[in-house]
């Protein structure tokens, strides 16, 4: 499968046409962003640790039944992946309070929640992302009902795999953020990718921060974080 | 039945004990504010008005067999309601873009919604009344996942009264701010008031408000809004 034009240009990845009209080539880059691209700067290797990550745990989710996008890993770079039309959602699942939600209600960074926080996003650079509900997302046309049924029952299954794969591998999961795409027959998949760009993954015993927030918060040793969360998950293929 | 200690003072009411532990009164006064607290006012005889509007719709909610705190009006400022814990969640229904949600999505104020968007904040003046979901507010203890279901269906009762109610006076209702409490067997009842201090009033035909918006917007005229939609209702209740 060859890559054809380049569709699409995020800020960490690029998306390419393929001669199948259902498949799509997903690049990696190095580049990594925070503060709705306020911070810039460029981690040698990232995309490639996430292309990595993001290959053992999609393959996982699939192999458990979960529908994701995900098909084959081509290269250190590039997937291989279903064609979608992304839902303009970031759904958000909060385990651990941390980051914005610690901010927002004031409550200590680490605090556990007794059940999930599941918080939705109207992605639009424009406006800043906005935290808005499902009332809005049905109203202002972003999706429908039943597909945010089919988001949330989805988001669940991930929430529960995550947290038994890393569990095993001495993570804490705290937060992630999924991205959803429809397909041409418009059943509902995952997307976009599951890495430290898009979790908070703490090491138990230590919560050392082994994500994005190294990068965020400039406390050094970004890839040395994704190279730890990389080597704990390859490890956990190989032996299980 | 005597007022006895003042139990709260809120902006724009006062509660009162009674000698019935379940029962309290609750006074209107002419304080008017807005953003948070940032503009205050008093407007004369807007707790009047305000009295007698919540009269008129919660006795027709209640004759409607939509469960409210209020019991009887004693007089021109004070009403004798149900003693109740009130839930910390201000819940917004918007059937037409205004305020707040025209500005966060960048949509012309008078759009109608095909859905109506119901958003709950977090009652919460240090924290400035974020927009929640109901995640947050089940996570965080604010309301169980039964007291939201049970809000939200009187939520959509409210709504489809009101909107029928208003429509009858020449009046569309674009959005409206409710507030619930739990009465001592842990019932959730309808609490606070429905008045031009808590919803949006829009003239049919004109779309000349009719609400605190000409409070906030300084657009004068403030108590004669109040007076033409108590004019409308008072004539409403005559007549049917």
């Amino acid at each position: 499968m060859e890559k054809q034009e380049m569709m699409y240009e995020g800020k960490a990845k690029q998306v390419y046409a393929t001669d199948d009209p259902d498949r799509v080539i997903i690049h990696y880059k190095d580049d990594a962003t925070a503060f709705n691209g306020l911070k810039k700067d460029s981690i040698r290797n990232k995309g490639v640790l996430n292309n990595k990550i993001t290959t053992i745990l999609f393959n996982e989710l699939n192999r458990r039944g979960i529908a994701t996008h995900w098909i084959e890993t081509l290269n250190d770079r590039d997937q291989l992946c279903k064609k979608v039309r992304i839902v303009p959602l970031e759904v958000i699942v909060r385990n651990v309070v941390a980051g914005s939600m610690a901010k927002k209600f004031g409550i200590d960074e680490g605090t556990e929640l007794k059940t999930p926080v599941y918080e939705i996003c109207y992605k639009n650079d424009e406006l800043g992302d906005p935290m808005i509900n499902d009332t809005h997302a049905v109203g202002l046309g972003l999706a429908t009902r039943e597909e945010l049924d089919q988001i949330y029952e989805i988001t669940a299954q991930v929430n529960e795999a995550l947290k038994e794969i890393l569990d095993q591998i001495g993570i804490r999961l705290i937060d992630f953020k999924l991205e959803f795409g429809k397909d041409s027959t418009g059943r509902v998949l995952l997307a976009d990718e599951i890495s430290p760009d898009t979790c908070r993954f703490w090491e138990k015993g230590t919560d050392k921060k082994l994500d994005k927030d190294r990068f965020r918060r400039d406390m050094g040793d970004v890839i040395g974080a994704y190279e730890e969360i990389y080597g704990r998950l390859s490890q956990w293929v190989n032996t299980k």
